[in-house]
């Protein structure tokens, strides 16, 4: 353990090596007094970063990092991988039956977590009920027809791949998803970010503070036409990230809760190890769920340089958080959390307050990145 | 019958909701004395406007509208799958053995019918006699090299997708596709749209007129390696949507005959029902043959953001016609026909002179949109 | 022959029909002082221009024109599917098992040899020694996970495609692709282009001269997560185009050698014949390799508008050689050959000093393209 404790308006302990990165997060404090961040990182399971700064976050805080939330998926899918329990290659209707209908027999579930089955939405648009239910939107999604024919596009499955997901995990395990990662990854490995904020935890809560400035058009991303088609049920009546009614129950696409070091401990536990025990995955299935599934454009968000994992996102020219093995998820608003196998490297930041409206503040992106190269 | 007869320069009938639409119709032609035009829409199987305006075209008057043309094949097709007697997952050589030479063994209906064949053309390139031929230019095809490795792109078959499908219609049926959909689609619904202009229809043909002002190089579409290959028998003795002995002979890609409001009938005849009729396609039909297949680069027009369903077009930024289930097909010099199942509306726009070589009038774009809008 | 002796700067000998391209290559040369190329195309099988001019190269210097090489590999795994002894549509595992490691047991020889296997470096990356070794490299790729999931997108497996060729060719033909191509390629058809330089051709051999300019960064193609992961091997110790262990060995990928002479000779061996003889090839099969197999975003190159066939480039915007059939390879620092089965043309220049990192100097492209409208 070669960390220092943090002596300036940045908070915590960092490596010895990281003088540049502390004063640049001190230069970040400095140019904005309402700035609150927790950035933590690991390298090759252990700590070399943990630090937080700014008035609305301290190191407990519990944020909802949005589609951070993803990488629990991510990272579940890829313990049943692990297991032998799931094939990528399989059709998904062999795990779940019901799923065949409306021309979906063959989708696999390699494409299903890619972002590929064409199931962004149904039709009607879901509501906030349905997506807060371990079945009621999963059970909606798989009578629905594609938006596309399956595996001839991918566009973001923005809510629905949380669903889709949790579904899946069902149909394998017996257990939801929410169950299955709380009992086999969250509470072994110590990680404090959860799918379902315990009542005991409540009081660590930071809803995310609005936006200081409102976003211009210039910087919404334009859309497609199923854009407003898929976020439709967002403007429903409740918050899917912010409504306690949907942190207590830790939407698997948006609304789990916990902290930078959580997750960064998460992602170490699964590939390096943390504590000086084996990572959770082998270096087999590492490779086989952060391999790129897909690149391109994406129908939903009508973007042309994005690219995915098995649920989770590979870095592309906007969001260049790491080497071509690495792989996470950022968050509306600004989180983001990632690996980096060939580095051994993990990553993660939060913020109580964003700006960068679909995506990763564009300077965790750049710490990610640079993390990676100095400690190298 | 809500309808309201038009007594300006617009002539016809409207639904009374549509007085912001009608007032945008008026403007159209006090500010382009030249301009002729036919606008026809209903709504769920329910006319709520029938009208033209202009020098050149009158109620009856009917037009060659390019490609627009295509939308009877595209729904012949889905007459076929409704009825079970075509699989879009099935090889094309199943129903047209001789299909299979040259690399096509394994190329399906589904890649045939959304321009992923690599058939634009045959080497050397199809003649007039050919293309006008229920057989001929077919049997070239089938004996032909793709383009490229068939799946792997796709590009405007803007020709031969009549010819192909004609062809396979004929395979399955016994009957051309003329005679298929002439007996199936046309006569049952009471269709003004004809693939071959019977005498009888011939004094109401309108040729389309030449432009007024010639393309500037800076609207004509750059063109790939290709382009100039397949579009190559356009330019041959004679002009396939002008020329009488095509209008006559009806090529299912490019010379269909008849009126927009025969074609606005003809979607809501197949996806709504009209006069109080079922529709002829099931919704789960019309989610198959309108959902997308490809998105993209197209090999031919060297576009980039191009996107089909079986045989129909998608909307795209450029093209955005409806919704996200929405398909249709426009025409070169300016046509457009087109439904939105999530909105019911059936759509179509016919000119007499027309400015965009390559596509829809982009007028004709926003009414189909706005319509569905205004109206749902 | 109709050829006539050229008389100024430079020499040898053009089809009378060529005066236009012969004045634009005195042009070239006129212009500037010290550049040296040599350029030859047969129509037909007939040579047509056979040309050479400048200070640092004449008529039978040999070059190492970089990746152009790789049209040795295309050739001759034509000539395999020509004898029956390959088909692209088998799995690379089919001729070898080892192949199948690590998710690759469904990657088909057709997507080996387009890019498209995800194995365009192996992790830690491959040394000179095992890259210019029959075996060695080969081992490592098969025994690595691909970066992205095999088929799902495509990027230049700059030097790895000859490594990956080799072997194929070993397991078909249980002789190395260098023998291969010497016994029923090279030595048959003289073609004065080599995988391995002999002794006795070594006075030939001019190494290419390091460029006049420092490239500057805007003509840098930008680079993706991977292109730094794939070039590096190309900084180690060796220069795997330029160091005589190189081009004695004759990597596939990048280091063979011989004139421009005798690589428009093996383009015209191939698909017209030479010398009165037949083709070597087969209609159909120039049909098959030659076939597009891809298209658009390269994941290694970070551009936008590539194309492969098997092996070879295809046209595109950037390198518009020829029509939709056209196939061939540049190099980098400017080479080029080509060959145009619509027009029978077959073309190549080399040249002694080049400016354009990445590929084929754009005078080349140009040259290809008219010398094909002009004899056709």
């Amino acid at each position: 353990m070669t960390l220092s404790d943090l002596t300036g308006a940045l908070q915590g302990r960092a490596d010895e090596r990281l003088a540049e990165i502390v004063a640049r997060l001190e230069g970040f404090l400095a140019s904005d007094a309402d700035l609150s961040f927790q950035v933590a990182a690991f390298l090759e399971g252990v700590p070399v970063l943990d630090a937080w700064g700014g008035p609305h976050l301290g190191e407990h805080s519990a944020t909802v990092p949005y589609s951070v939330t993803k990488n629990t998926l991510g990272l579940s899918v890829g313990l049943l991988v692990e297991r032998g329990e799931l094939d990528l290659d399989e059709t998904v209707a062999h795990y779940w039956p019901e799923f065949a209908a409306k021309g979906k027999g063959s989708v696999t579930v390699r494409q299903l977590l890619s972002h590929q089955a064409g199931l962004p939405q149904a039709a009607p648009a879901l509501t906030a009920d349905e997506l807060l239910d371990h079945h009621a939107a999963a059970e909606r999604l798989a009578a629905s027809w594609p938006f596309w024919y399956p595996g001839s596009a991918f566009g973001y499955h923005a809510l629905t791949i949380g669903n889709l997901g949790d579904e899946l995990v069902y149909r394998v395990t017996g257990r939801t998803l929410h169950e299955f990662y709380e009992q086999e990854i969250r509470a072994p490995h110590g990680v404090d970010f959860y799918l379902g904020l315990p009542a005991s935890e409540e009081e660590r809560l930071i809803p995310l503070l609005p936006m200081v400035r409102p976003v211009s058009d210039a910087t919404v991303p334009s859309s497609s036409a199923l854009g407003p088609v898929v976020f439709a049920s967002r403007s429903g009546a409740i918050d899917l990230a912010g409504d306690p009614v949907s942190w207590r129950y830790g939407h698997p696409g948006t609304s789990g809760t916990g902290t930078a070091r959580g997750l960064a401990r998460l992602f170490a536990a699964a590939v390096t190890g943390v504590d000086g025990a084996a990572p959770f995955l082998s270096a087999d299935t590492v490779s086989q769920v952060g391999q790129q599934q897909i690149r391109g454009y994406d129908e939903v968000l009508h973007q042309h340089d994005r690219a995915h994992a098995i649920v989770f996102q590979k870095p592309s020219q906007q969001l260049a958080f790491g080497g071509p093995r690495a792989f996470g998820h950022d968050g509306a608003m600004g989180a983001l959390a990632c690996v980096d196998p060939d580095t051994g490297l993990a990553f993660a930041w939060t913020i109580a307050r964003g700006p960068w409206p679909g995506g990763a503040d564009p300077r965790a992106v750049a710490l990610a990145r640079d993390l990676g190269r100095i400690l190298s």
